[in-house]
């Protein structure tokens, strides 16, 4: 059986929950909480189930939840999309990466990936026939503990068959927000070269200390080449549900629609249903990046007993620690021993990389998930602070 | 925006969907019952979410699920999957579908479809940088009212280029099943051409007329080179919920995977922990071929009152009728105007077609879908009889 992707096997994140598993281990490594989203939104999903809606949604999805979709993103960034033609409800934020990376990108074509970058995109765009482009970030620095994009790398790298740039803010793994220089340099390298911006952000309403998430879709220009993705299972404790969306221009939406209808043609019913009815109660969004944040500080706080050295996290549930102190090796092989020895799961940030011995960062980095109960949390630390 | 699917619309399900619910017509277009699945079920799913299973199911599916898969599988066919490495729960028959395509047609590839063909192999195909390359059947012919399957014709059709016969027993739209002999007719064409068969099989619980389903995978020899694909949503009328799978020897199941992975990684975990509780419920599975073969019966001897002449319908929930009473046209201009005038939404044949004017077929058949309440046949019924 000849191969389409024949260097690739199990994602990092389901070998490290396995192991995690095997070992019962703490797992922090695969993004997922260890909580449960409200009764309210169960109970809703449940109502509609007992209420008919178990048959084929529109292939776009919900009109109701394409709606609140709608009027979320325009109270978020100030932009109208249309219900009808930009909208589709998704099989999570993956199926709508893979839709529009294989309708957009075409045999020949070069997709800009940031690296490190979840390593969901680039066998996506393989398979979409074209080829991935790795630019780093600068990695940490001994004075700024965290990475940065670096643009001026961007830019360099665009060539006339680049028909795409992946944009992941809030970022996993690093943590990393964008802010409002960024879009600054994205409008400038936008009206230079019109490429399109594939924005998941699937972490939007999880940042911190009084920061605004900031989209592309926010700037005019940017909306128009744009398409912005996102994942209600991140949002609401229900990453088993798979249930995300992506907003772009008409034109832009019609080829992704394509191929979404032949992907999944359309996704959960009562899943739908029951999230529009939840995202009408006041609270639903509200929140959430407190939660989180009082989660990362109590990690924070933890790591200051460890040798690890914790980088700075701005967002998403994720946040790396430098694992200098506990000498040489590959990342990949720290995670495994951690999660063997001591019992606490982690990803190599080595497994964002498209090289996994990543030349760019000699950094020994892991990603620890702190979505989870402060008592797995404080377990979790306990545990750490046994390395030396 | 260059269009990889340039010829590519709304599918005509969608399409009659939309227009029945404009016009108020009885939706016997697109299939999907008008009926809940069993509240034992839904029960299963709400427990399911009370229960804890709101997280990522594993990428292959939830255990239970593929055990209870394997056994179903076994019993049916009497071959045995291995719960880890053949078996994958997918996104609906869909997801299957595409993932299989992605993962095992490649650039140059030939893919044989036999016509009428479901619309979603061939942009799938394409999209896998393959080429579909359509093998009609014989057309229904006076003292044959049904399509038939034309193994010779197949066998012509094969290339060196050949990857991969795709077979939808029972078929949709034909109402056909697969018999013993087209078995035999299958293992003498894979000995002398090893290609691979993706068998759609999502109707397999609905066959009539005390036959048993067929599958390929019933003949070791074939089993061996076949992707079996199924449906909970067709089975459970729940085809809104979208959890399908497939079964495939390690080797094929591998590539299927990687793409699986990636396309959606993993299926609503609640819905596949409902399921696999239920299918433990010793009647899951039985009596729903009796079911549907009563409401065949019921709309077969109400077409009788009629000018439109049933084919033979032997297995899956479609009807087709021959229109030729109501004068010369093309399907898809009657289908519209039944819509409107009369009040009952179809499907034209012609939709199943590569080429849309399918000179192979010199009829003009619609497809009735009855998966519909007693009431509701009764009362599209009631319209037809008023054609002349
Ligand atoms: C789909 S499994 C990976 C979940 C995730 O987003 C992560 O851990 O980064
Ligand atoms: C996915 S919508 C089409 C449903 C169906 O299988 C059919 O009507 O043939």
């Amino acid at each position: 059986i000849p191969s389409k992707l024949p260097d690739v096997g199990s994602t990092i994140f389901s070998e490290m929950s396995a192991l995690a598993l095997e070992c019962q281990a703490i797992n922090l490594g695969q993004g997922f909480p260890d909580y449960p989203p409200s009764e309210v939104l169960i109970q809703a999903v449940s109502n509609a189930m007992l209420q008919g809606h178990n048959q084929y949604a529109p292939m776009a999805g919900l009109p109701a939840l394409r709606e609140a979709i709608a009027s979320k993103v325009q109270t978020q960034h100030g932009r109208s999309y249309s219900v009808n033609s930009e909208i589709t409800v998704t099989s999570g934020a993956s199926e709508a990466l893979m839709s529009s990376l294989l309708a957009l990108a075409h045999p020949g074509d070069e997709v800009l990936l940031i690296d490190p970058a979840y390593d969901l995109y680039e066998p996506s765009i393989r398979l979409a026939g074209a080829r991935a482009v790795r630019v780093p970030m600068r990695p940490p620095q001994e004075n700024d503990p965290a990475f940065c994009i670096d643009w001026n790398r961007i830019e360099a790298a665009l060539t006339d068959k680049t028909r795409m740039l992946v944009l992941n803010f809030p970022h996993n793994p690093t943590g990393l927000t964008l802010k409002s220089e960024d879009l600054d340099a994205l409008e400038t390298l936008i009206s230079k070269h019109p490429i399109l911006l594939l924005s998941d952000e699937a972490y939007e309403h999880i940042v911190f200390d009084g920061q605004a998430h900031l989209s592309p879709v926010s700037r005019p220009l940017l909306a128009e080449h744009t398409v912005l993705i996102s994942s209600f299972g991140k949002t609401f404790h229900a990453t088993g549900w798979k249930v995300g969306y992506c907003c772009a221009p008409a034109a832009v939406m019609t080829e992704i629609r394509k191929v979404h209808q032949f992907t999944v043609f359309s996704v959960s019913t009562p899943m739908q249903a029951g999230i529009a009815q939840y995202l009408r109660t006041a609270d639903a969004l509200s929140g959430l990046s407190g939660f989180y944040q009082k989660k990362r500080d109590r990690l924070l706080a933890g790591l200051k007993e460890t040798v690890l050295r914790p980088l700075r996290a701005e967002g998403t549930f994720f946040l790396l620690v430098d694992t200098a102190a506990l000498g040489d090796g590959l990342e990949k092989e720290l995670a495994l021993r951690l999660t063997r020895d001591v019992g606490v799961a982690s990803i190599p940030v080595s497994a964002f990389y498209g090289d996994p011995n990543h030349p760019e960062a000699n950094h020994q980095l892991l990603r620890l998930c702190f979505a989870k109960l402060d008592t797995t949390l404080d377990q979790a630390l306990e545990r750490l602070q046994g390395l030396e």
